[in-house]
């Protein structure tokens, strides 16, 4: 049971979690904190939180579980914010898509209260974003990774632990370097190649009969183009060494393919295709 | 009213323009030919077509309409049996999603016939194939491009368009080489870089880690990756030209992406995400 939580940034991965603790009455009170007095607002009118506190020190006042659902690139700025207010009773929390980065900066900003910072990165969201977004069963059946240091308190581990378990997620734990390599391919790598298909598409000088000719294949593989740009840059910045490399792989198999189809080896493209459906078609088996 | 529909390679698209013809009563007869026995006593079996012929001969004979629905890198080998076979109150069309490579070998193998050919694409499908996945709403509201030539007859382009039209689909026209570089784009592409995506993380050291964190947004963008290794082969070879050249410029403009990312270039990373979304965010809105 959480007494009270405090979200930083309310928007469709804080607002659905608050949503989703509130409905199973795992949580007494919830507060919001963040930028946007509008986006706060909304999260109030919605019932996704109690109470909109305007200063950070308010918003964690007796606060026993405060999560960071801010964009990575904003995470430093709070961890510092956070650093000098911080209560020993509190359990911090993030949401980042990246976790070496965050554990960095939690590190340098919050000192021997590191112990109580558990990083975390739940495996859910789509292509839109803000609190109007949100929903409570984002989660229900999501995987959470969570990436304790050496340092986490097992107390603070097991807490966040629980509070994902009660919503139903499963929860796995990796270190952020393993993390953030393997979400590199899983999650980063994607989200760039549909933004470079859509972005080559509109600066093709055919661009208008491309989209019109658009089915499902484009419409399905570019989904993910529609996400939001802020949250996007700032993982690209902060996952720059992980990322490249697999941006880099990939640029290298596709020059594969390139000499495979201009060489016209049908062997090798059916060989190539036949594995990957294989791969394919399993994902779809497994849930 | 099409009184004897032929068609050959009963899959889901031969098969969901059988059942959709069917359904509203726009075909007396249905005749079938293809490759797999099976498959083809499936497909009566499933009530998608009347009648198995075993002979090419005995399939078209008396046929108003002959639906070539075969991987494209079989559709000489199926034009060269028509050529001499072909009467002259038949008309002929495919659904190959390349069509230079289809009209070339049309042309070939139907001599002074070839005027009663009309080329045509429906942009539908799904990853699925095989006449089990087949289903009569398969066209409804989808777009078909017809490429006719100088020589087609005009009869026989309205009587597709029709056949097209009663199905609800669109029907628009294009030249074979626009439509080849216009799909290279906005279809072939998308399934290469899926393809490219599943077989890189499959050949990954972490290949185990990365399927299990494999969420929403990799699923998406790599459901295309389950499409038939062989129809892909094939368009592959047919399209090898305007595809090669797709492939190059998004193997450039990835280049240019994995730059900025190295060097860090946030504002870069910003205006290109937001280009994107805002284009995708309008297809959203088209349908």
């Amino acid at each position: 049971m959480i007494n009270k939580l405090c979200i930083i940034g309310i928007g469709l991965i804080g607002g659905s979690l608050a949503r989703a603790l509130r409905d199973i009455g795992h949580v007494r009170e919830v507060t919001g904190y963040g930028r946007s007095v509008g986006n706060l607002r909304q999260a109030v009118e919605l019932g996704v939180i109690d109470r909109v506190e305007v200063s950070l020190v308010d918003a964690v006042r007796n606060a026993d579980m405060i999560v960071l659902a801010v964009p990575v690139g904003g995470m430093a700025e709070i961890l510092d914010q956070l650093g000098p207010v911080l209560s020993t009773q509190a359990v911090v929390t993030d949401v980042g898509s990246v976790k070496g980065s965050v554990v960095t900066a939690a590190r340098q900003a919050l000192g021997t209260r590191f112990t109580q910072f558990v990083p975390g990165h739940p495996l859910a969201g789509s292509e839109q974003s803000g609190v109007a977004a949100s929903t409570p069963d984002l989660f229900q059946g999501a995987r959470v990774i969570l990436t304790p240091e050496p340092e986490t308190d097992a107390a603070a581990l097991a807490r966040v632990q629980e509070m994902w378990q009660t919503i139903g997620a499963q929860v796995a734990t990796l270190s952020a370097a393993d993390h953030d390599r393997i979400l590199a391919a899983s999650s980063h790598l994607p989200h760039m190649l549909a933004y470079c298909l859509v972005d080559m598409v509109v600066r093709h000088d055919d661009h208008r009969a491309i989209l019109e000719c658009a089915a499902n294949g484009f419409r399905d593989t570019t989904r993910i183009a529609g996400s939001d740009p802020v949250m996007w840059r700032d993982i690209c910045l902060a996952n720059r060494e992980a990322l490249v490399a697999a941006l880099r792989q990939y640029r290298t198999d596709l020059g594969a393919l390139v000499e495979a189809i201009e060489k016209g080896d049908g062997p090798w493209l059916l060989d190539t295709f036949a594995r990957a459906k294989h791969a394919r078609d399993g994902l779809n088996k497994k849930n």
